[in-house]
C-alpha cells in the first residue's frame, strides 16, 4: 500500500497536527522512474509555503501532497539514465512511492558520503550556508561572525565556515547542551543561550567585544534587533531565515533599522538558495572537499517513520533538531 | 564683528530655536588663510551630530560652535596655494570670519559653476546621490526607481540621474507643488504626495505597476514600509536618510523587514558620503558634465543672513525648501 501527506488546512500561527493528513493511495504507474522514498527533508521555509499569498513563490495547495527535498532509491526505470538501485535528490512529493520524468533529479553517489547527508551539508542547507556567505559575507579573516540557530542544519555548516576562513564565530542556540556541543563539535569560539541569557543585547556586546562584522540570521525578530544594536562599521547582515516570525499571523513590529544601518554604512540581504543555482557545483566541491579533509562535520536529527514527517516539521519550531532534521521512510 | 553660532543645548525631538545662539566674537587672528563665509549648508544629517551618542561619529559639544559644508572666500592668506579672492569649500565653523589651515579645503571655480552648486549638485548631495546610487542601487535601463525626498537636494539629483540612466523615476514629495516641479523640471514619471493620498501603499502600488526595483530613501518610517510592500526580485534600497525618524527621542517601531528581504532575495544598505573619498573626483566630473550638457538641473532655497542659519536647518524638517537649502551669509 501507498501512502501520502496532504496540506488538511493552511496553518494559523504555528503548525498542529491537524493542519497536516495521511492518506492511503494507490501504488504509482510504472511509467518514468519508479522512486521509493529513503529520507525526507523538513525545513523551515515550508511554513512560508503554507501561507495564502499570491505572491509567494509556490504556495501548496490545500488538499495536495506536499513536497521537500527528498533521497529516493530508483525501483524501476524505463527513462535512460537512471536505473534500479540508483539514490537521486530533487523536489519530490510526500509520497512513499512515486513515479517522476526524472527532470531535475540528481544523482547521488551512497559511498561518498551518507544518503542523508545529501539532504544536509551536501545539499541546499549545506548550499544555503555557503553561497550566502560567499554572496553577501564577504567574511575577512580575523573579523567576527555571529550565528543565530548555531546548532541548526544551516548555522551549523556557516559557523565551520567561519572558522575555516579564520574568523572569530559566536554561536547563539537554545539551550546549554547546544552550546556544549557546537564549541567542541564546530569549533565555536564562544555560545550564547538566547533563552536563558536575560539581555541579549549585553549578551551579544560581552561575546563580541570587537562587535559584530557579519551576522547570519536564522531566526529574526529580537536577537535580530539585539544583533543590529552590536554591528561594526560596513557590517553584513545575512537575512538567511526568521523561524522567530514565521508562524506570525500578522507582520510584526520591532525597533526600525534604517538609523542603524545609515550610521554603520551597513547591509542587511536576504538569501534563497534557488537564486544561485549556477554556483551549486562549485560549493558543493568545496563542502565535499572540506568533508572529505574532516574539516566540516555535520549533526542530524533523524525522525524515523514516513508518518511522523508533520510531527518532525513541527518539531523544528521549538528546536527540537541538532543540526539537519530529517525523516526516514 | 565677528559672529558665530553655537550649540546651546542637545534638541529634544524637534530641534527649536532656543537649542542654538548666536555670539559677537572677536575677529579671528591673522594667521594660516583668512576666510569670509559666503553660503553655508544646512542638512537634515547634522540632526545626528546633535545627539549625544557616543558611538556617533563627530557628535557637536554644547557651547561650541557647528560646523557643516560652507564656500567661504579667502580675505587674506600666508599660505601658499590660496590667494586673496580664491574661493575654497569645506567643513567650517558657523563663524562670519575664522582662520584656517587649508587642511582639507577645496579650491573651487566660481566660473565654472555658481559658488552656491558646490554645496549642492556639485558638493556633498550630488556626490551622495550619484555615489549611493552607483555604489548599491547598480541602476538599469527600464527599471523603476522610487525616490523620497524627491524634491529634496539628494533627491532631485538622484531623479535626474535616474532619467539618464534609462529608468521609470517614481518621486514623492510633500505638496502638490513639488511634485508638478519635479515632473516639469526634473522628467520624473510620476508623483506621490505623501501627504495627501491616503494610502501611500496603495499610492506607490499604482504609481509602479511594475513595481519597485530600486528604492532610494531619503526619509524612513512609514514610507520605507509602504515602499518594502512593493518591491521587486532582488530589489534594492538605498537607506540614504531618515529624515522622518530623525527628530525621535526613542528608537521607532515599525513591520520587521526581514521577512520581506528574505522572500524578495532584497537588500537594505546604508549609505554615507564620506565612506567614499576616493570617488569625489570621478562623481564630480560626471555630474558637471550633466550640468555642462543641460541633462542635469538644480533648486536651491537660500535663506538670506548669517543668524538665519539655525530656522533654515529647522525648516528643513518641516519640508520648506524645494532643493538645497543654504543660508546666504
Amino acid at each position: 500500500m501507498n501512502k501520502q501527506i496532504i496540506l488538511k488546512s493552511r496553518p494559523q500561527g504555528k503548525p498542529s497536527l491537524k493542519d497536516f493528513e495521511t492518506q492511503e493511495i494507490d501504488t504509482p504507474k510504472k511509467e518514468g522512474i519508479l522512486l521509493e522514498t529513503k529520507y525526507i527533508s523538513v525545513d523551515p521555509y515550508l511554513r512560508g509555503r503554507m501561507r495564502d499569498e499570491k505572491s509567494y513563490i509556490a504556495p501548496f495547495e490545500v488538499g495536495k501532497p506536499l513536497e521537500s527535498m527528498i533521497v529516493s532509491e530508483v525501483i524501476d526505470s524505463k527513462i535512460e539514465g537512471f536505473k534500479k538501485g540508483d539514490h537521486v535528490v530533487g523536489m519530490l512529493d510526500w509520497k512513499k512511492q512515486q513515479s517522476h520524468t526524472g527532470k531535475d533529479l540528481r544523482k547521488i553517489d551512497a559511498d561518498m558520503a551518507p544518503l542523508s547527508a545529501y539532504l544536509g551539508v551536501l545539499g541546499l542547507t549545506g548550499l544555503t550556508a555557503y553561497l550566502a556567505l560567499d554572496k553577501i559575507g564577504n567574511l575577512k579573516k580575523g573579523e567576527t561572525l555571529l550565528v543565530s540557530g548555531a546548532a541548526g542544519a544551516v548555522g551549523s555548516v556557516v559557523s565551520q565556515i567561519g572558522k575555516i576562513k579564520g574568523c572569530r564565530v559566536i554561536g547563539i542556540a537554545g539551550s546549554d547542551e547546544k552550546i556544549k556541543h557546537i564549541k567542541q563539535k564546530y569549533g565555536v569560539d564562544a555560545g550564547i543561550n538566547y533563552k536563558t541569557t536575560g539581555d541579549i543585547n549585553k549578551a551579544i556586546k560581552d561575546a563580541c567585544p570587537d562587535g559584530v562584522d557579519v551576522y547570519f540570521d536564522n531566526v529574526g525578530g529580537e536577537i535580530l534587533d539585539a544583533a543590529l544594536q552590536n554591528i561594526n562599521k560596513a557590517a553584513r547582515i545575512i537575512n538567511c531565515g526568521a523561524i522567530s516570525i514565521y508562524n506570525e499571523t500578522e507582520v510584526p513590529t520591532g525597533p526600525r533599522p534604517e538609523g542603524i544601518l545609515i550610521k554603520k554604512s551597513a547591509l542587511m540581504q536576504g538569501f534563497l538558495v534557488r537564486d544561485h543555482v549556477s554556483d551549486y557545483e562549485r560549493a558543493i566541491t568545496d563542502l565535499a572537499g572540506w568533508l572529505k579533509s574532516g574539516q566540516l562535520h555535520y549533526d542530524e536529527t533523524i525522525v524515523e517513520g514516513f508518518e511522523k514527517t508533520p510531527q518532525a516539521f513541527i518539531d523544528i519550531f521549538e528546536g527540537k533538531n541538532m543540526g539537519k532534521m530529517l525523516v526516514k521512510a
